[in-house]
Order: structure tokens, then C-alpha cells, then sequence
């Protein structure tokens, strides 16, 4: 589950890589791009590197997927991805009772009974091109930044129709070192797409919440679609051959996906910034969180049910962190990222051209950092403290100042783009509303504010007034009248005047919220995230002048290859197996109880009654040296042969710090192993024709 | 493995219970002797306390084995402890080819095939009396301390000849909380024991030294003996009922045996110096060890057998070294024991009587840890320097001093009584000596002192004279004759003038080391030993003095009851299972394949030959809430009914720092699930007569 990339983490600055010299990718690290591999490290490493006809079969084998990555894997356009990946497709053509298709699973016994997934879009990248010059020469005679950047955009759009015209295909540009290289990589899209099989959630998902990021691990994390053209099975000019022979430990594999995003630009400043304030608070509140609902879950079993999924994300935030955490605190890694931080800053101070471009931007921004410690408790606390009328109310209060506005001038989830689905959220009565659960949350948000920011912070005085914040929460909770969609929608429609003449007490709480959250939101725009964005691009370029393509360019949700070999690794104790196998299954249901933390290890029926059909000895999840990062969930694993040898699905615990750096002693990437799809094909959901079909018979 | 009690760890003074009330144990801590359980906790925690009649079936079912614990499962005597306790009794009487009982396991088919073990003597606390009262009026009269200890040595062997004179049973005292008590426990001593069953050594330990300290686990660590009287099978008059309803997750278990010593009695001076120099020094000393011995290895694949168990050896070492380290730099832990501590040292101040006695003695001691600092490094590194040769020829120039002075003049190994093993051992060539490794062993040695202390070290000074490590430690192990019995012996036997007229270049070091090693040797008991020992005491009665029975005493060997539940813990980013099966222990041999880490995972023969007939969700191995420490191997796990439901055989590696305090949370005792002993026994050894009997049948 945790391998969707996430979007609300941006991508900043200055490419840090750990190594002696600092500037190299360390063994098995990097997310390459197509045209640029560390083919000699690998040959060197493995005696082995792929050729051009290697990667265009591989490349054209694989698939973008809406947040991560897929492949085909027959003649007749059968796509292989995670569970996970599927899932809210899944979902989306589901319903009630024996059509519950995440409880029970599915499989379309013949062509006739897949099911076709309204929306599903996916993309096979056809051609590269590097535009990088043809881009510079078009710039080369403007006059000043503006026009630059018109007669940039303007070339770019022309390169796109020219690819348009005589390809069909659909041109998307890519921008790769923060803008050293500028690309465009052309699609073949895939519209008709159909539900073929899927395996139960909870063995999809098997061990739940308390074993995401984990290893030694046992879910049967896939799904299979098939694409389409015009209403017939598409077929695929390539598609990955399904492995005869299978993996054993210290093989070589590859990983073709899309890395969506990481923190490895950030410069040290930023990353100290994350460790000593950023995160800790952060894991301060949601512990605190985790503290409150749980205390109010115990009141009661039902209770206890409404909070229990909260208490879950909350559990894996808390874990996420957590690990990123302890990679900004692994002393030994964060020496290696300064000491290649001061080597390019040692090249810039060099470089006069680079000095005046980017001399300064480090300081800038570890000046920016200063003010975001500063201001980090409020930036904090100073919000709706967890209240969903409060959310709603400032909304409301917001909408009417700045929907009059110009859109440019408007903050950016009120501008036009957003605004219809922002109103049409607005105008709804809260989603699962319970009065008791959000009167105890909004009290403890507002006593965990009084707490951290004292009661003199003009935040806590303007919310509280001196009352007690359960006073403050059962008031105001109780008195509005905003979980009334008449109400919601009158002071939508109704512009200023109806925001002023309310008297609803949550709209109240909103209009003292308002101003103080504007400014604190000025300052962390304008001292803050510009600075970042600006001088770390600047780092970012003179980082491409300085080294070039001698590694790799940070994730762009674009398609990369990553390469390494199925290792076990050392943790609690002892050496972590390479392997698992569905005997490891049995074991970790049977070794909780189905009972245990809400049926977390619980198999499905169907996995209680085939065990005795099932190898128990087949291999399950496997982990592999491979630099991966959220967006590649859903990448086939390949070996030397190209054919298809897993399926990559999460990391473990280690290769949490790999938002900063990549570890390769310990950081595993943990995939399905192939052989355990296909037994569970054919001995569990007796879908014998998909295992002919994989197997191009 | 790691249960077996390391007594060359010293219990030392002042127990610190980390709690609040700082001076309660925590919930399910302690190590409770017999006559003082804190049945109101148990009884509130579990709605259970034990009454007398099942703490005497317990106690006389229970085992006391050399180094460790074991219990009656039979009214016939048969006796059931760890494989790795029995080990070393397995192996002397095993011989080559089908009798190594430790490769191929053993079976008796019947009572006539069980093997006589010469030596093994097993004993059965049969009584145990509070002398304490007696003995202080014996000694009330008493003019000085000579008299007093004199008349307490009197009146105890008065005691032991009363008690032995009535029941025919072998006393011993015990002397618990440090003296604050004095008790006589008397056992039935049996000394016809016969082996049984031993199954293979691999599954008894498999996983190794990696699994070693470590869960999930998949060990049969279990094997059989019995007791014979007159010739006949003892019918001993209690013995424990083999469960027939086993355990599930949850369930409280007590736990019999001999924990055999911590360190939870150290000051927090003492804690100190171990966390912040002792550990630390013998760390880094492990670590370059491994890392020349694995250099070494690395050359060839003969010269890696011969150095593998000395890596592994030390891998262990390090491992455990760690855990504790860990512990002592548990912020939270150390503050507990730290107010634990000060609470103590508060009650001492206020009563004059106990700040007369201890007042001081924390200041003492902590002034002895400034000179242990100190004089740190050169303990760790003024040294034989690890070559065996120097070993010896140290050995020999001290008993030419020594065997001449009176016996309480002598150092400690040359007295009379360790005297006549000496001469033997210094008699014989060196074991599996190696001429090369010696070298390279002792110039890595040298090289490390020199690295660690400087080129003017005296030591240094001494040792190299200016020369080369590698030059000095060929020449010395190249000219050494003491490889030769014949040689060693003249030099055992001449006294004095030998060793002064010999010209071998190791007696020559030797010589030089000597006179170095006793200063120190003489300022570490002078000024810091001899110190811990008097303060600590001195602490340890004041607390007596102050708490009294209020909790446990610090480990003794001598029979203790614990108690807890089997419960999972949360570890590698997800909940540890409670229970592993029979399907998890192939899931890791096949996860592994059997080349892995020499063959740790590796499965007999019979266990792959036998699989389908297992039922393969047999609890195997399962964790409870146990406070256990070495001595405890081999103590049978009972129910609240007294059945016998596992085995103990280790603790997880979170346990560690059980050493310094108990943590209910993580630190979990592992054990032998009794349902794997019968089905292991039935399914797999084909003893189902051995079955049957602990079945009573």
C-alpha cells in the first residue's frame, strides 16, 4: 500500500548523492532513465547489461498506471499490477453482496464475463525524444526571461503537434535534472480496459495496517486487466514472457515503473529543518491523536469501530515517519549527503558563472529554514484543530472574500480550476458526521493548542475566549446549524452579506480563524516555500552543470529502470530470508489466531479450503536490492532474459529513509514472486485458461 | 543458547527496580522465590494466584541441572530439559560415525537401549528453611566481625548436618537480598541419569548463531533423560502432567527454574562506565576482531572453516554485547533507575543507623568507576593480545613466582585449588594450534594496541621495542619452542631458574608483560573491586533494610518462580506473532535454501522426509511476558492448572537488556511449544512409547 506516490510530499532542490566520490550513485542505486544506464557498474557488478533491444522490449512491455505502474503479460493485452494498485478500479465496478469483488475477489471465467472499467486509462510509452537543444535554440534570441519562457513553451507545443501528427501518439514533456534536460516522452493510451481477475483484499493485503512497510511479508499484492481495442483484445506489440525457471537468491532483476517523488534535492539545511522540528512535531501530534482515540474507542465496542480505520492511518503515518525519521537521524548517511552538499558547493565557488547563479542559494535557503523553525508550532496548531464543521465554516468564510477576486489573485484552492468541486464539497452535510466524536475531537484539538501554544498565543485567545475547550467545542458544535445542507448552501450562495449576518457559532470561530491563518500562510508562501523553490532550482541547475548525466535525475512519476539482486538483509537480530512461501502463509495465520488485530493475518475461505492442493514450498515475496520509491507499485520485476520474475509491491521497514538516500545494506524493495501467482491461478481460483495464457499456451 | 548463566558476569550491589513507586517490580517482573510471590498482583492481573499445594507439585517436579534447569514429566523419571543444556552430556556419550548423537539425534526404543551419562547429576529442591533468625542469635554475641563470621559459619554447618542427619537430603545455603536473608534450601540429589531422546543438534538449533537471542523461532530445543534409583526408573513423587489442551494467546504461564545472575543491582556509576567505556572498548575490540578474522577467512576456503565458529562465537558476543548496550541507553529505562536510585538513597539520609552504614557508598563507588575509567583502555588492551602462545608462557613465568608463596599470597588461578588444572592445561601443546593464524592473530593484536595506545605506551613500549608488529610476532611464534610438550614441561617442573635460564622469545615477552599486568591487575582489586564489592554490600542490605521482601531477590541459580502470559510484541515495523508452527519452520529453510549461513536453515533428513506426516499448524515456538535470564534453559512452562505446556530455551533479542531491567512491553522469554515435543515425537522419532508416557498412558 505504500508504494502510491505522494503527491503532497513536492520535490525540491540540490541533488545530494551519498558516495565517496560524493557524486556517484552507490552500488544498485538510482532510478535511470532509458537512455542513460550505468551500464559498466552493472556489467562490472553482475557481468551482465542490458542492450538497446533488451530495454525497447522491456520498456514497451510496460505500463503507466493513475499513480503507478503495470505491464503486459500475454499476446492478447492481459495487464499485470498490484491489488493495490487495482483496487479503487476494482471497486468502482463492485457492488453489494456476490459482487463485492474486494471481499470475494473475481475471475472472469471466459472473455465474456470481464468486466470493463469506466475511466481507466493506461499509457505505454512509445518514444523518447530528447529536446533539450531544439529547445535552447528556439530560446536562444529572446530578449528577457518572459519571453524566453513564451518561446520555450510555444516550441514545445510545436514539437508536441509534430509528434501528434505523425505518431498518434500523445506527447507529454519531461523535465529531468530540475530542467538540465528537457524531454518529451510520447504515449500509446489505452482506454478500453477490463477487470479480468482479482484475488480476495485480505490475501491481497494479507497481515493489513500492522505489516505494511514490512518483510517477511506474504500478500499476493496483484490483478489482472486486459485491454482493448475496438471492443476486441488488444494485442500488444510486446509483452513480458512469464519466467519458466524463477529467481534464487543473488539473482539480477530489474524494476520498470514510475518513481513518483522523493526528498533527495532537499539541502542539509531543509533535511535538519524536517528532523529537529518538521517531523517531531509531527509525530508529537499524531501520537497525541492516536492517545485521544483510542482513550475514546475504549468506551465502548462501537465506538471503538467508528475510530478504528482513523487509528490505522494514523498508525501508518506515525510508522512512515517514523522511518523517515531515523533516516535524517542515521548519522553515518547524513555526514556522507553534507560531505557531497560541500563538494558541490566547493565546484560552484569554482565556476564564477555558477558562483553568481547559485553561490548563495544554500544560504538562502538555510536562511528561509530559520523562519520555518520559527514558525514551525504555529504552522503546526494555528488550523481547524481537527474539527469538520470548522474546516467547513472557513471554507465558507473564505469563498466569499475570494471569489469576487480576480483568479490569479485568489488563494490557489479557490481558484477557478478547483473551485466547482470545491462548492459542490461545501454545499454536502460532513461525510460520516458523528456530533460525540466531533465534539471530543475539536476539545482535544483545541486543549493539544492551549497545551503546546500557551494560553496567550492570540490563536488560543481568539479560539478560546477564556472558556475551558470543551466549553468552547460542545458550544459550538452543538449551536451550529452546518450540518444542514440548506444552511451550508445559503451561505454559499449568499456571498458576504450572508457570511457577516451569521451567527452560527462555528462561522464565528472561522471568521477569528481567518486572518491569523492568512498570515501565517503569507509568511510560510513568501519567506519560505518561494525562497525554496526558487534557489533550489538554482542549486538544482548548477548541480547539472557540474556533473551531468553521471547519475541519475530525481523521480518524475516518468518510466525509469532500477536494477539490483534478490538479497536477504540483516534486522531483529538476525539475517532476514530472501524468500517466503505460502508455508509462511499458514504460519502467520495460524500463529495469531484469525482473531488478531481486527483479522489483520486471517486467510479468505477459499485459502483455508485449497491449502491442501497448494505447494506450500512455492515462493511468495521475495526482497531485492532495488532503489524504488512510491509510484513504482505495480512494476514487474524482470531478470536477465527480460521475462517477467515478480512484481514489486512495498519496501520494508528499512527502505523508509529512502525518501533521502539509498541504503543498499538494508533497503529492500518486496515483490510477489511469480511462481505464486500462477499456483494460485491454477490451485486456488482454478483459472487454469489465465495460467495458459501467461504462459503462451 | 543464550540461557546458559554467564558467570563470569559478577552480581554485584544496590538493587534499582524501575517503577512508581519507584521500589515495586513492574507487572510480571521478578524473579520470586518460593516463599514470597506477589500473589495480589498475580490475582488481579489474571484473577489466579497459586495456593501451596500447586507451588510444592511445581517446585518438586522441578530440576536443577548443571548450568541450568529441567523438570520430571513421567511418574517413571523421565526428565525433560533443552537439547543445549543436555548437549554437552549428549556428546559425552556419543562417539563417531551412527553414535554423533548430535548430528543423527538419538532414540532409546527401549528402557534397556537408554545410555548411561557419567558425571550428570540432577537435583530436587526438596525443602527450604529460613535460617536467618537462627543464625543472627548465634552470632549476637559475637565481639568482633572475625567472631561473628566464624560463629555464622558454626552454626550453618550445624544446620546443614541437623537437616541432613533428619532427611538424608544434601543442603545448601543461600544467602538472598545480599544478605538480608539466609536460607537453607536441601535437595535430593540423582545421580544415575540416563539419555533418553536428543533430536538433531540442527533442529534443536536451527537458525544457528543468527537465530540466536532472536523470534520468530523454529527450535526443537528439547531433550530427554531419566532418572534411575537401585538400577530401577525413579518414580519421583511429583512430576508434571504433559497439557492436553495447550495454550493460546493470552494465557498466563509460570515459568521454574534457575536464573542465575543480572546486573540490575549495579549503581548507576557502574551503569555508567560499563555504557559509556566498557562496552564500547570491548565493542570496537569484537568488531576489528571480526573483521581480521573474516579478512583471514577470505583468502581461501580452508583457512575460512578453520576461523568460522571463532566468527560466529564472536558475532554472538557482539550481538549480545549490543542488546545490553541498547538497554543502558534507553533514555527512559536509565531514568527510572536513576529516580529508583536517588528514592533509596533519600531513605538511607533520613534514618542515621542506615547512613552511617551506606551513606557514602554510592560515592564510593562511583569515585572506584572514575579510577576503572581510567585505567580502561590498558585493561582492554595490556594483554596476551590474543596469541596462545603468550597465553601460556605467561602462565608458566607466574607459576615459577607463585607456587612458592603461601596459598593466600598466590594470585587467584595459582591457588591449591585451580592449581592441579593449570599444570595439566600448561603441560599440553596448545588446541588446534595454528602456526599461521597464530602469527597473524598476535601481529593483529600488537598492531591493535599500538593503534589504541600509542607508540610510548610502556606496554607498547615492551612488546615491539621499536620493531614492527608482524616482525615481532613472527619471530616470537616462529622461535617459540612451547609448541612441544616436552619443552613446556621442563619449564612447568624447573621453577625459577628455568624460566630465568630460557632463551624462548614468548618466556621473554612473557617477562616483560608480567610485572605490567600485575600492577594492573593489583590497582583494578585495590581500587575498584574490592570497593564495588564492600559498597555494594553495603547498599544492598540498606536496601533490605528500607523495602524488605517488597520485592525479589537478585538472581541466585537457586529455584525461582516467574509468571506472565504469551503475547505478541511489536518489532520490525509490524506485531510479532505469539506462536510460530511447524509450516513457519519450513517456510525458512525453504526461504533460505539450505546453503545459507552455513547451513543455519538447513533441514535433517528425517524433518524433510517427514513432513506430510506432521500437521504442519503444530504450535512450535511461542513468546510470553516472562522475566527470565541465564539458568533459566530448560525450565518447564506450566499452566495455572500445572501441566506442563512448553519449554523455555531463550529470549528475543529485545530481552537483552534484561540484564539491567525488565521491560513487559518487548522483552518476551521464546519456548518449546509441548505440543511440538509430541508431535515431533510421534511424527517424526516414531517414539511413541515416549509418548505415551507423558501422556500417563
Amino acid at each position: 500500500m505504500s508504494l502510491i506516490p505522494r503527491t503532497a510530499l513536492p520535490a525540491l532542490a540540490a541533488l545530494l548523492i551519498a558516495s565517496a566520490p560524493a557524486i556517484a550513485a552507490r552500488p544498485d542505486e538510482g532510478m535511470w532513465t532509458f537512455d542513460n544506464l550505468p551500464a559498466k557498474k552493472m556489467q562490472a557488478k553482475y557481468g551482465f547489461a542490458p542492450d538497446q533491444a533488451w530495454l525497447d522490449h522491456v520498456r514497451l512491455s510496460s505500463l503507466r498506471f493513475p499513480g503507478g505502474s503495470g505491464s503486459f503479460v500475454s499476446k492478447d493485452g492481459l495487464v499485470l499490477t498490484n491489488h493495490h494498485v487495482g483496487r479503487s478500479w476494482i471497486q468502482s465496478v463492485s457492488g453489494p453482496g456476490e459482487k463485492d469483488y474486494i471481499k470475494l475477489g473475481f475471475v472472469a471465467k471466459t472473455r465474456e464475463e470481464e468486466i470493463k472499467v469506466p475511466g481507466l486509462e493506461l499509457n505505454t510509452l512509445m518514444q523518447m525524444d530528447n529536446v533539450t537543444e531544439r529547445v535552447a535554440k528556439a530560446t536562444a534570441g529572446a530578449k528577457d526571461e518572459k519571453a524566453k519562457a513564451k518561446a520555450r513553451e510555444a516550441e514545445l507545443e510545436a514539437i508536441k503537434k509534430e509528434i501528434q501528427a505523425k505518431t498518434g501518439f500523445t506527447p507529454e514533456v519531461v523535465t529531468l535534472y530540475q530542467g538540465g534536460e528537457t524531454w518529451v516522452y510520447s504515449y500509446k493510451k489505452h482506454t478500453d480496459v477490463r477487470l479480468v481477475m482479482a484475488p480476495e483484499g485480505q490475501i491481497a493485503f494479507f497481515g493489513g495496517d500492522p505489516d505494511n512497510f514490512t518483510y517477511p511479508r506474504h500478500n499476493l499484492d496483484f490483478s489482472l486487466f486486459r485491454v482493448y481495442e475496438n471492443g476486441k483484445p488488444y494485442n500488444p506489440p510486446h509483452h513480458l514472457a512469464w519466467t519458466q525457471t524463477g529467481l534464487k537468491a543473488g539473482d539480477m532483476t530489474f524494476v520498470t515503473g514510475h518513481p513518483g517523488s522523493t526528498a533527495r534535492l532537499e539541502t542539509t539545511a531543509q533535511m535538519k529543518m524536517t528532523r529537529d522540528l518538521a517531523f517531531p512535531l509531527r509525530l508529537k501530534a499524531v501520537e497525541r491523536q492516536i492517545k485521544f482515540l483510542k482513550a475514546w474507542g475504549a468506551q465502548d465496542p462501537e465506538k471503538a469501530r467508528q475510530v478504528s480505520s482513523q487509528v490505522f492511518g494514523l498508525e501508518n503515518t506515525q510508522k512512515a515517519i517514523t522511518g523517515y525519521l531515523s533516516g535524517l537521524k542515521n548519522v553515518e548517511a547524513m555526514a556522507r549527503i553534507e560531505k557531497a552538499e560541500q563538494e558541490l558547493q566547493a565546484r560552484v565557488k569554482k565556476d564564477p558563472k555558477l558562483q553568481a547563479e547559485a553561490g548563495q542559494s544554500w544560504a538562502k535557503i538555510a536562511a528561509a529554514m530559520t523562519v520555518a523553525r520559527g514558525m514551525a508550532k504555529d504552522s503546526a496548531y494555528v488550523n481547524t484543530r481537527g474539527s469538520q464543521l470548522l474546516g467547513g465554516a472557513l471554507n465558507l468564510v473564505r469563498l466569499a472574500d475570494e471569489e469576487p477576486k480576480a483568479d490569479d489573485k485568489r488563494l490557489s484552492e479557490f481558484k477557478e480550476t478547483n473551485l466547482k468541486r470545491l462548492k459542490a464539497q461545501l454545499g454536502n452535510a460532513p461525510r460520516n458526521f458523528n456530533k460525540d466524536l466531533e465534539i471530543a475531537t475539536f476539545a482535544h484539538g483545541l486543549q493539544e493548542a492551549l497545551d503546546e501554544l500557551g494560553p496567550n498565543h492570540p490563536f488560543v485567545k481568539a479560539m478560546l475566549g477564556g472558556k475551558k475547550p470543551m466549553d468552547v467545542a460542545k458550544e459550538a458544535v452543538e449551536g451550529s446549524k452546518l450540518t444542514d445542507p440548506a444552511v451550508r448552501k445559503a451561505l454559499l450562495e449568499g456571498g458576504k452579506k450572508a457570511i457577516a449576518e451569521s451567527k452560527d457559532p462555528m462561522i464565528a470561530l472561522a471568521k477569528k480563524l481567518d486572518p491569523l491563518g492568512r498570515e501565517l500562510r503569507k509568511k510560510q508562501e513568501d519567506l519560505v516555500s518561494s525562497v525554496v523553490t526558487e534557489h533550489g532550482g538554482r542549486i538544482a541547475k548548477a548541480r547539472f552543470a557540474a556533473y551531468g548525466k553521471e547519475t541519475y535525475p530525481d523521480a518524475t512519476f516518468s518510466l525509469r529502470l532500477s536494477y539490483g539482486a534478490v538479497a536477504g538483509y540483516p534486522a531483529n537480530g538476525t539475517q532476514i530470508q530472501p524468500f517466503t512461501t505460502f508455508a509462511g502463509l499458514y504460519d502467520r495465520a495460524w500463529g495469531w489466531g484469525p482473531a488478531a488485530e481486527h483479522g489483520a493475518w486471517a486467510l479468505p475461505s477459499r485459502w483455508q479450503d485449497r491449502k491442501g492442493a497448494l505447494d506450500l514450498a512455492t515462493p511468495f515475496n521475495f526482497v531485492h536490492t532495488m532503489d524504488i520509491i512510491g509510484g513504482n507499485s505495480g512494476s514487474p520485476v524482470v531478470d536477465k532474459k527480460g521475462e517477467l520474475v515478480g512484481l514489486i509491491f512495498d519496501g520494508n521497514i528499512e527502505s523508509l529513509p529512502g525518501r533521502y538516500y539509498y541504503d543498499e545494506r538494508i533497503n529492500r524493495a518486496v515483490s510477489v514472486d511469480a511462481r505464486a501467482i500462477s499456483e494460485a491461478l491454477a490451485k486456488v481460483y482454478d483459472a487454469h485458461h489465465l495460467v495458459s495464457e501467461i504462459n503462451g499456451k
